[in-house]
C-alpha cells in the first residue's frame, strides 16, 4: 500500500481507514500544551491507535513514555524502539511473562500487578533472567474491574512487591474507568476525583509504609483535565484524543478533533432517500452507537449490517451509485482495531501508509 | 504460527480463536446431507469463514461453488483454485470492476447487480478484458437493502443484462435477512416463503420473457431447509452453520454444533465470584449480544470492555488466576473478522493454523 503515496485521496479503493494528519497534529499540539503547564505528565494510551508512528510523534511532543493494554501492543511499540512502556494490565501465564522479561532486556517496560502470586512468578522470571522489572500495583478506584482495593490492601501489595527480588516497585496506577465518558461535566469531575482520591490516599498510605511511589497513573480523555490537575498525579494515560470519535465529542464533549475517518461509496441506491454504502460492522463499530456521516451534508447513516452501511436522506442532495461518503466512527479504539493499515492524509493526498502494527497476533 | 502444530492445547497463548474440527466435519456433513437429497445446491457463504482451507472441505462434501461478500473474499477463494465464486453484492467504482474482471480471467466469478448504470460499466471492463462476466440480478425480497423490486423492474434489468455485450445473465439473487434469525420457526417459514415467493415469481417472470435464468440463489443458515425445500430454488447461500455461534443455536435453535471458540485466560480475581479474563470486544463481538462461558461450568459472561471480559460465578467452582476459560462467540462472522488465524483443534492438540485470507484489506 505504501504505492498509494501522493495519490488524491478520491483514487483510493473504499472501504479504507484514513487519518488527517494536520487534524491529529493539532490533537497532539493541544494535549501536550496542558501538560508542558503541569507537574503532571502525559504518557499516551497506544490502545486506541496502536501505531508506532504516531506514537513518536506523541514522544517527540513531550509524552514521557507509552502506555499499552496488552503485550502484543507494547512488543510492536519496543520493536520501533520506544524505551519507556506501561503495560497497564496484568500478565498472567508462563509464556506471557516469558515474553515480557524478554522485553525488559532492551526497554524499560513496566507492568500492572493486582495479585501476590502473580508478583512472585513475575519476580521468579525476571530474576532468572537477570533484569529488573518496573512494577505498579493496580488499585481499583471504583470502575470494579482488575486492582486491589485501596489503602491498605494495596499498601500491603507493594510491601510484597518491593521485597521481591527481581522487581522494581514503581507506584501506583488506577484507571476511573466508570468516569471518563459521563456527559455532564461535574457529575464526570466528581466522579473521578472521587475516584482518584482513593489513588492518592493509597500513595500516602505508601510512603507512610516507606514504601517507593515515583509514579501515580491515572485518567482517560474524557479525565484528562481533572485528574491531570489533581495533586499528586504524576501521569496520565489519556489516549483517544489523538484520533479522537463521535462518542467523545458528541457524548462526552471533548474539545479534539475529529481526525479519524473512514471513507465509504455508494454501491446502490435501492430507492429514493436511500443509499447503501460498502461498509458495515466489518468496517466500522457500534459498541457504543452509530458512526455519522461526516460528508456529504443531509445524509444519516441509521444501520449496519455486515458489509453494508444503510444512509437515510434528510437534506441535501441524492447520493448516487460511486459517489464517496465520509464517515465519522462512533468508537475510535475498536473501528481501528479492525483494519490492517492507516492511509494518512495530508491536503486530500496520500501522506503514507501506516500498518496497524499493535492489532490481531497473540496477545 | 504453523510451529504450533501438534502442541496440547492448554500450551498455547490467550486468547486464541479456535475450531473443533471434528464438529466442523459434523456441520459440514450434515448440511451436505440435506442438499444431497434435493434438487437444490448449496453454495455456502465465506464471509462468515473466511478461509480457503474450509472452503475446500465444504466443496469436497458436494458444495457447487461459493458465495462471497466482497470481492477480497473472492480473490482469497480464488488464490486458493477455487473456481466458481458469486460475490453477493454489488461490485461498484473503477478500480473494484478492474479486480472483478481479471478474476474473471481465471475463475467463473459471478457478480450482483441492481442498476443499469452498473450494468453497462460492468459490461464495458469485461469487454476490454475479453471476459464473459457471469451476473444475476439481485431482488429485494423483503429484506430493504440491495436489489431491485421484484418482478417486472427485475425482468427490465434481466433484460437489459442479455443485451450487454460482456456480460453473461445466469439468473436472479434475493436474500431473505430480514426471516433468518426469527426465534419462532413458523414465523420464520412464514416470512421467508414470503420472500421467496417473490424470487420465484420474478424467475417466472424472466421465462416469460425469454430471458435466461439457471440460477435462482437465496437462503441463510436460519432459513436453509425452507429456501432449500421452495420449488425452483436453485442454490442456497447459507454460511454460518459451518462454524456456528450462540445467536443461531439458542436464539434461532440451529440444530449444528458451535465449533467456534475463544480460549481466555483469567488475569484477575479481584472479588469472591468474579474473575476478569483476557477477552474484551478486540477478541469477541457482542453485535447481537454476549457470548457464553463454555467451560468451566457456572461462570457467566456479564461484560466486555476493550480487552477485559467479565465473568461471574453462579455456580461450579471458584476460578483462579491464569485458568482457561472457554468461550462460544454470540455472532461467528464478526469474532473471526477479529482475528488474523484459527487454531483448528482436534483431541485437545493442535492439528493446523489456517490464515482467515478473507479478512481486512482493501475490500
Amino acid at each position: 500500500m505504501e504505492s498509494f503515496v501522493g495519490l488524491p485521496l478520491n483514487e483510493l479503493d473504499t472501504p479504507v481507514l484514513c487519518i488527517d494528519m494536520p487534524l491529529v497534529e493539532i490533537n497532539i499540539a493541544r494535549m501536550a500544551s496542558f501538560f508542558a503547564e503541569r507537574p503532571a505528565a502525559l504518557r499516551p494510551h497506544t490502545k486506541t491507535h496502536k501505531s508506532p508512528v504516531l506514537a513518536h510523534r506523541q514522544l517527540a511532543a513531550g509524552a514521557i513514555g507509552v502506555t499499552c493494554a496488552k503485550l502484543g501492543e507494547a512488543e510492536a511499540m519496543a520493536q520501533a524502539g520506544i524505551q519507556d512502556i506501561l503495560i497497564a494490565n496484568q500478565i498472567v501465564g508462563p509464556r506471557k511473562i516469558a515474553r515480557l522479561v524478554n522485553l525488559a532486556q532492551y526497554t524499560q517496560v513496566m507492568v500492572a500487578v493486582d495479585d501476590p502470586g502473580n508478583v512472585e512468578e513475575l519476580g521468579l522470571a525476571a530474576q532468572r533472567k537477570g533484569v529488573a522489572l518496573r512494577v505498579l500495583v493496580e488499585v481499583d478506584i471504583g470502575m470494579g474491574r482488575c486492582g486491589v482495593p485501596p489503602d491498605q490492601p494495596a499498601v500491603d501489595l507493594g510491601a510484597r512487591v518491593a521485597t521481591t527480588p527481581g522487581l522494581r516497585l514503581e507506584g501506583v496506577m488506577g484507571y476511573e474507568g466508570h468516569a471518563v465518558m459521563i456527559p455532564d461535566y461535574e457529575e464526570r469531575t466528581r466522579r473521578a476525583e472521587a475516584a482518584v482520591a482513593r489513588l492518592i490516599s493509597t500513595k500516602e498510605g505508601f510512603e507512610a509504609a516507606g514504601l517507593p511511589v515515583p509514579i501515580v497513573s491515572s485518567g482517560g480523555t474524557g479525565t484528562y483535565a481533572i485528574t491531570g490537575d489533581y495533586a499528586g498525579v504524576t501521569e496520565v494515560q489519556a489516549g483517544s484524543y489523538i484520533t479522537m470519535d463521535t462518542q467523545y465529542r458528541d457524548k462526552v464533549g471533548m474539545d479534539f478533533h475529529l481526525a479519524l475517518f473512514v471513507l465509504a461509496q455508494v454501491i446502490s441506491t435501492p430507492r429514493p432517500g436511500v443509499a447503501i454504502i460498502d461498509a458495515g460492522v466489518k468496517t466500522l463499530t457500534r459498541d457504543f452507537g452509530l458512526p455519522v456521516v461526516a460528508a456529504p451534508e443531509g445524509w444519516e447513516l441509521t444501520r449496519l449490517s455486515e458489509e453494508h452501511g444503510f444512509l437515510e436522506q434528510r437534506g441535501g442532495d441524492p447520493l448516487h451509485r460511486g459517489d464517496r461518503v465520509k464517515i465519522w466512527p462512533n468508537h475510535g479504539c475498536t473501528t481501528i482495531n479492525l483494519h490492517d493499515h492507516y492511509v494518512a492524509v495530508r491536503e486530500g493526498s496520500v501522506e503514507a501508509v501506516w500498518p496497524i502494527a499493535g492489532r490481531g497476533k497473540v496477545r
